[in-house]
């Protein structure tokens, strides 16, 4: 799609005729990319974007790279809803080559696949499930009964995923406008999931807006997890029963995650580490192999220490 | 159906013929429709009633409006229960008409829709999705695959509702025996759900006890949320992931709760409040526009300030 | 299966040709199974065992029993995980008996039964629901939509399960290599349920590592809820929306759960207790019929005395 007929379908003005792919963030973008500035805290992305053209306000346009072209716009992150949407593949393909399924893998009753799907070698797909358009298996994987996979997901070797898991539902993203309507922010990401993975029943991850939400290899997780567009769990990590995390957030390699915690959007959190049942990690942890707990969070020997603190209070009181 | 051949089946006592048609609550009962008084706290809601006959004890018959029909019984809830049972619809309809699909409409494999359905214009149905008897789907609405939506439930136009979410299911509730058996009161009511809405994955809303849950127009809500029978979202209201709503909670226009708050039953919260991860509402909120934090519940400054009070109890310790 | 050609799989010293049948728990095996001791806190359940074999470290050799045979490992946990597998049954059952469905059965489209699979009197069995192998399902009982039971599940009489709900998935166990990978415990117990359970919509309870998880006679399960593996619910408990449960954890008979907490593994719970909403549960609780609060826990009492003093502690600073 070339640059003007996009701006055209969005009623701004340009005048360029580049072509553009799709879209991502200021940092990811290549030049057959748009990406926007909407949040001030990006500024310092916008000096070094590649991308091709940026959705932004009058105010900052002088702070873009000479090669990148400004879409001068009063809501960057409307006018980012508006190309979302322009660039969002078929809810459901209707043309296209039907799946190749692997030697020796059994597809059960009530099966749905898609087109252009590739399913590997020894695979189990059970029934109720549904593998949606482009997707690739890997061998030796098994889907249980009632499993989702939306369009365009990946997923590796020697998986197993249980019964009512949703890999690729959209993540939650949509701008306002003045008058109070949400537009949504089409997601056209996926899902990847590496090799070995192991994912709990009910559980549900979300694709990426852009790029993919990656599952890294040997990752284990429990039943009823939420895992918001865009995260990173790294290879190795534990994710315990009803954790959630917001969108963006990294899980470097080998984070256990007690059970009910959470994790709020756009951190990071270092090897190793461990967070306790039921803590709120609201800021990225630096140091690895450390332990923590509470919301808000804090070490988990400090948690310790204020629960003693809190016994010697209600003691005290009761003299 | 008579009061009369009702009261019969209860075993309780009555000369009337009037015609019921339902259950209902105290405020919301019309004079064809019985209702209850099991908790003295809402005898204030008696004595207004417009219920045709209210299961009541002995000790408080007399303080029922004079065209209201007393109906004697030791235990009020349990005789609901008994007549909810009464007017339950089948779980699964046998005869009523084919179900209508509008112009443009997808249905893909494995769908199952019922008797006495309609659904709109340019609607897709994905694989594994079940829609019930009796139930209405506006015009331009997904149903991803594996969606469940029960029966006599009403979904707008221009709604998203992700895989694996559960519309309709019956909502917890129950009378307690003496001898400590649950007697299921049967959800005879719905869930309405407006226009442009968009619902995540693996969530569930149940269907209220009587008359609607509702969830109003232009709501988003996010994945694995739960909510209870009779509760309202209301309108532009977002919900994000893996909070969870205790039955007849009213929300009024654009709330938003964060990641894994909670709300308690029959509570109310203003328009505009923003409620934190985590929190949990125990008390209705009747100042809009103010943002609250932590369980018990307080002002989000409040909490802000709780946590500056911690950490310096925590650095005076350590001294 | 001979100890010796266990023995020989999992590459440790053995000459012994007695049958083995499973593996159990120290306190559970027969002489028949092989049990494993990797930590020291059930050094005194290995004096007792009657375990056939028992995997064991070279340092405890000489605490077992007399006729008990030491299978000597440098890493017990993991030989369980490579005994588990060999004792693993199918994922899907190509031969077998076909299902037997009682008297006055529903069983509508798409719906998938396995083999060796017996369906009482009376039955529902609604669209998309998968019903393993080798199942027994009493009479009366109504499965909703797109539910999974996983095979050797056993569910009582009159049970309601709502739609999405996942029976019979895989227990969060694995054993660690010293190089980072996890080893799948085949999880080759079930999920046995009484009569008169009913179990909302979106819920995951998960089969046992070896025996059953056991939801008893008269059980009320909400929405969204965690059951991990060889947890018991006692009879007439009552579990509300998004509660969770870690592995092993025992609730005796009429224990309540509040909203949103939490039970951590290997806990037993006193009947008639009553868990808040939102608390977690971290120590076992021996007097019955008390009302717990908060996380970590503390009597409900003791947690409204702590929200006084928070209060005041704030009153305090504002002046």
């Amino acid at each position: 799609m070339t640059l003007n007929s996009i701006a055209k379908e969005l009623n701004l003005d340009c005048n360029s005729d580049i072509n553009i792919t799709g879209l991502n963030t200021l940092k990811d973008a290549s030049n057959c990319e748009i990406s926007f500035l909407e949040n001030k805290k990006y500024l310092s992305d916008l000096k070094d974007t590649k991308a091709g053209a940026v959705f932004i306000t009058e105010e900052f346009k002088n702070e873009l790279p000479s090669n990148t072209i400004a879409l001068i716009t009063e809501h960057p992150y409307l006018s980012l809803a508006g190309l979302s949407k322009l660039f969002a593949p078929k809810v459901v393909e209707t043309a296209g080559k039907k799946a190749v399924i692997g030697q020796n893998s059994t597809v059960m009753e009530n099966v749905s696949i898609g087109k252009n799907t590739i399913i590997g070698n020894d695979v189990t797909l059970m029934s109720g499930a549904f593998i949606g358009d482009n997707i690739t298996i890997g061998n030796n994987t098994i889907i249980y009964p009632n499993v989702t996979i939306y369009r365009d997901c990946t997923i590796g070797d020697d998986c197993i995923i249980h019964a009512g898991t949703v890999i690729g539902s959209d993540g939650f993203g949509f701008a306002h406008t003045k008058d109070g309507k949400y537009i949504k922010i089409y997601q056209n990401g996926n899902v990847t999931i590496g090799n070995d993975v192991e994912i709990g029943s009910n559980t549900s991850i979300d694709r990426a807006a852009f790029k993919s939400t990656i599952i890294e290899d040997g990752v284990r997780i429990d039943n009823l997890v939420h895992i918001a567009h865009n995260c990173v769990i790294g290879r190795g990590s534990i994710i315990t029963g009803q954790c959630g995390f917001a969108g963006s957030s990294v899980l470097k390699e080998y984070v256990i995650m007690g059970a009910q915690s959470g994790v709020a959007g756009h951190l990071e959190i270092a090897p190793f580490t461990t967070i306790s049942a039921k803590s709120g990690v609201t800021k990225s942890i630096k140091e690895p192999k450390k332990q923590w707990a509470g919301f808000p969070l804090m070490e988990h020997r400090t948690w310790l220490k204020l629960q003693g603190k809190i016994n010697r209070l209600l003691t005290k009181d009761s003299k």
